[in-house]
């Protein structure tokens, strides 16, 4: 692993970091923010996953999430969106490929011998993470914007004991009945749509749900609720009675500037979970 | 109007008074909390609707609510929940007749005559109640529990201006779609099921919306979640893009224990509409 940059930010270090990575055959780069605390000792963690044509660094430069990761002495990971580099596939389409990876394995060409970002944030990245820092393991929480809210909201009901507390922001909420999905799991998982079920929040929340609290922020002005359907997410929960807060933000878009605003209240809801 | 009680309450008043009503043809009993501040003019208003069995008492004595609206300068009215007295009709059912208004204009006998629960909270008692104490009636929210929450969340929608924000605590969300609901529509209203869909907050949320913020607060362990049907609003809120927020909450059940652990909460989204 080699340091790409560090700079010190509230109290804390804000990294960049690049490695080889297994999972993708190419060299990923990570963001991490560790608060002061971790010279103590091993600090929970919070991973934040991306959305459409992100890198690690959009939601570490953009969400403004560290100050209050500080004070809640919270560690934050920003993984990037995809594979990137010569010889990994891509497409003209903002949507698919590179900074589209939708956090899914990919079984079909050209896609399937990069495109493995399940078991790149599931399982690489937090042993990566959790060897190299002081990170503890037992205290994992995870939230997401829009693509990244989806991976959040699937890797935390597949992988149920691994995280005490997820959120979204504005997640694509039910992939396989919109235009954000059907696509990209047509091109990585195959037309069998019986295969795209496990890449789905809302179908997972019908079958699992997740054992702890879940916090979903929507803006009502989001330029793109036809693609996220929030309301399946929010049938889904109510009618598994899924504990948790469903929020309808008014005049709120799909921006950072609506995360931003938001994030005080996600890290203040990990928080809790992870310091209980 | 008589005045049955008042006690002195965190700084203010709280009273009973009865006043013949013209709406349901017998006397009426309301409950009715004045902070301090209203000594010195008019003080905002959050009406409190109650559920079924109950009376103007439950909530006055068993929501914790007054200590909140003293806080927030707010008065409270907690009006019952149907006609009572002799030559009031009755059913030995709890969910029927005296105790379970509903909040609807009876049209069909034996019912007509006095349940005219919709014309005294949405007209009578508010005119009684502004021209008597020194209530601001352009700044009013409302709130309800069960099928209070059911009629909170339908006055709010069908009379558009006269709230500025509405919350409810596990309303029956569907009741056309609901053996709460369905048995009392066909008693009061016909057979007719269009004539229920004004009744009904999950078609209301559908059609109409409502012109500012929602709270919802369900509990996951609710002993009547199937009665209530909180998926049905919760999806409807979320189509709509309605400005709000519905929290599950874990482990909680239908009980006055469930309303008063989130009174805080409700009182404080109010008056955060209700000074603006």
């Amino acid at each position: 692993m080699r340091t790409i940059s560090e700079n010190k930010c509230f109290g804390g270090v804000q990294g960049v970091y690049a490695h080889p990575s297994e999972a993708t055959g190419c060299e990923m780069t990570f963001g991490l923010f560790l608060p002061a605390e971790a010279a103590q000792g091993p600090v929970p963690v919070l991973w934040y996953l991306s959305g459409l044509t992100c890198t690690h660094e959009n939601a570490m430069t953009k969400a403004g999430a560290q100050k209050w990761a500080a004070e809640a002495g919270i560690a934050l990971v920003f993984p990037d969106t995809s594979p990137r580099g010569e010889g990994v596939a891509n497409d003209p389409a903002y949507d698919l490929g590179q900074g589209a990876g939708f956090y899914v394995n990919a079984t079909q060409d050209p896609w399937a011998p990069h495109f493995k970002m399940w078991d790149y944030v599931a399982e690489e990245l937090p042993r990566i993470v959790t060897a190299a820092f002081d990170i503890d393991e037992d205290r994992q929480a995870i939230t997401g914007h829009s693509m990244g809210g989806h991976g959040a909201l699937t890797l935390a009901m597949r992988l149920p004991g691994r995280f005490r507390s997820v959120s979204a922001f504005a997640p694509i909420a039910n992939p396989t009945a919109s235009d954000w999905g059907r696509k990209q799991f047509t091109a990585y998982l195959g037309a069998d749509e019986g295969k795209w079920l496990d890449h789905d929040a809302t179908h997972l929340m019908r079958e699992l749900g997740f054992d702890g609290e879940v916090l979903i922020d929507q803006g009502a002005s989001d330029q793109f609720l036809d693609l996220l359907r929030p309301e399946a997410l929010s049938q889904a929960m109510a009618a598994r009675r899924q504990p948790g807060t469903f929020r309808m933000q008014a005049g709120y878009d799909h921006s950072y500037f609506f995360v931003s605003t938001f994030i005080p209240d996600h890290i203040a809801f990990h928080a809790e979970a992870l310091w209980r």
